[in-house]
């Protein structure tokens, strides 16, 4: 299973400290997605110019970042016994 | 994992007292991303007076926030246990 | 947090004595996130009678409620114990 | 919770005794909603007829069962004790 | 619960020797609900030509897909114990 | 349960021994099931060269791969025992 794509899972875990930075990483997860499969900088950043001035594709970034964190924050036993 | 972004989650938790603040918090979050997807505060504020008058962009949001609820409600074991 | 938005959760609260109970809850959640989205009563009502008229709207609607309903389901055990 | 819909979960339980019942079951609760929230018959079979004959209604039609049966086979703990 | 559809789910259960076997039944469950909801032969066949020549509806058939196989793979305890 | 498809789950297994390893398995389960539904090689590459350059579409694969890696992910207990 090797293929030319960047890293796809920063540091190889889903495990984090903090709520906080498993939503980074959910939105992290996602990116890198993107980065696999049109690995062209220049076209990512066409591409992103115009999304984000899109509300659809904006409520579809916040759509596939939900679905994410959904794995991570179960990973992370939602993070109940950190931060109280 | 550092990213120019705001709080993506309130408080760094996802454990709420009851089920209305659950789903404040899943409104929340889904908001939180599209901020950071587009900082541009005009930007946003434009976007959200065109999907606020549109039915499908309405439902899109509400699917999204249905995503980051289920979460938010397993996490808080479904506040079985309180305001029976 | 507090914003002014009508009850995101009747009851304050995901259990149900029954699995049609939450069903209606169901799209009583759905219904209640557009509500605070787009607080206007009008917009609201005209964009109501245009997806009602719409089969890609009807789907989503029920899609929405697909999702609200697994959580309220698992919320309740799936309701595994009562109406037998 | 009072409202003029028809009933949303027959025999308002989800426990059924083979899978193939909770696939009918599936289809059913996704109709349901629908109906509740279109309650004219008249519109609801001219849209039918539209979706029907269309490839991407189809995929949504089909993506709405899927989710619905996700809770049905959840519930029934997956029929692993039936047909084997 | 009577239905004029054809069988929903093949063999009337879930389980599965393998995966891959596992994969195949998402497939088939998916294209299931088609055929009951367009049970003309000609029809799906013209449907089925469209969307097989085009990205989006074939995102579309992976996404069920993927919904799909994650409840079989669940309802198989994610065949953890086989082919190891 | 015969098709004339290509594998559809690689080593006919979701257990891999890293994050990474999982998450490159999701894109492949995607990926493959497309193959199965399209699999004349010439329309793939026609297509993919299209959906690499529309933002929409580079966000529908992550979405789906975002479901798949979901499955993967419980499937490996989320990998909590390995790489800390």
């Amino acid at each position: 299973m090797t293929m030319n794509t960047p890293t796809l899972v920063p540091n190889n875990r889903l495990i984090t400290t903090t709520a906080e930075e498993g939503r980074h990483l959910a939105i992290k997860l996602a990116r890198l997605v993107v980065k696999a499969t049109q690995p062209d900088e220049e076209v990512r950043k066409r591409l992103r110019d115009v999304y984000a001035n899109d509300a659809s594709f904006l409520i579809q970034v916040s759509h596939v970042t939900a679905i994410e964190f959904a794995t991570i924050a179960a990973a992370n036993d939602y993070w109940r016994n950190t931060n109280r």
